[in-house]
């Protein structure tokens, strides 16, 4: 997700700290305790602007969502939007983390997360990128430690060497389809989309989807 | 494949022994004898006209190739072209049986078939329908044991939900992606093609292909 760089951006931050957590590691197996509750935990890895998330909290207040962004200037945008609903609409469900997706092991305790969402993540096409896709071996490691066993992973991508690329990986790792769509537009309706997939879905371009359960 | 019946058929497909195998059932556990060699056996389930398993036959001779076709009209038409491969070019190594694919283990013995062939077989749309595409629960079972552990399963097709289908059952049964193209044609050159891969490629329609290792 490409963004102007914006101006003091490491100052202007830190005015949505009640959203944004900065200090992330040192709340390790406390995410419910932030929360204040005992609602299951979905992540969003590359959460971008945050509009997927902040639907997703906004239709189910039973679940606590977390977006993860590294980028300052991307984050700001979501956490603006997340500061607007939390005053507006009361939206409480919501926080968000500022960090790289290699360090996610030491943000949360295995099994504290019960969801992952990857949305059109940086394709990395380059083969000696390889290794920094989101489902890179190092990263469906991680997420198998965040997950535990029966977490899940929703992927979608319209980028069509990623796709086949994480189907491949999850599968050499036995995880399990649960659900794939190489077309998610034309199977189902409503959607809950992220700005980037608007965009596509405008162009009459395919989304790829898939829901893979750990084992 | 749809075909217009030919006029007594059953007759004339008798003319084509040395090529079709009509009792398929005898010859398990013996095919290497019936090709008089010891070289790998791979199946193509489905055969329809015979172009791609011709092919194959012609750039490989140290394989032996048995095509599979339920259809009287159709497997005359590919034995029409074997015979006269046979008899211009001295292609020896391609058989062909005219059975159902669910009768595949009556025919070969338990690892007797290297490689199975699965080529825009029938999707079958109708969830009614399911358990009769070639890439069902059953058939699944029929390859393992064809094929033993190891055993490759080659699959293209057309049909996006067929595709979908197959990828959740092939990973539901835990095997192995060794590739995965959900645009073959743009991915590969100098492809081996079935008469009906042509006329998609044609209107430039996608294929979708994988390749499959049985664990």
């Amino acid at each position: 997700m490409r963004l102007r760089k914006i101006k003091n951006i490491e100052e202007k931050i830190k005015n949505y700290s009640d959203i944004i957590v900065f200090d992330a590691v040192s709340k390790k197996g406390k995410w419910n305790s932030q929360f204040k509750n005992e609602n299951p935990i979905y992540l969003e890895i590359g959460m971008g602007k945050g509009k997927f998330l902040l639907e997703h909290a906004r239709l189910n207040p039973n679940i606590n969502y977390i977006g993860c962004e590294l980028s300052d200037s991307v984050i700001y945008k979501a956490a603006e939007k997340a500061e607007k609903a939390k005053q507006e609409e009361n939206i409480t469900n919501l926080l968000m983390i500022n960090n790289d997706a290699c360090m996610l092991n030491d943000i949360f305790s295995s099994g504290e997360v019960s969801k992952v969402y990857l949305n059109f993540s940086d394709p990395w096409p380059k083969s000696r990128h390889a290794k920094r896709r989101l489902t890179a071996d190092t990263f469906l490691n991680v997420y198998k430690n965040l997950l535990g066993v029966d977490g899940i992973i929703e992927m979608k991508t319209d980028n069509r060497k990623l796709f086949e690329f994480s189907l491949m990986k999850f599968n050499e790792f036995g995880w399990i389809f649960e659900e794939l769509s190489l077309d998610l537009h034309s199977d189902k309706e409503d959607i809950i989309t992220t700005e980037y997939e608007d965009r596509f879905v405008n162009l009459g371009q395919q989304i790829y989807y898939v829901k893979v359960r750990i084992k």
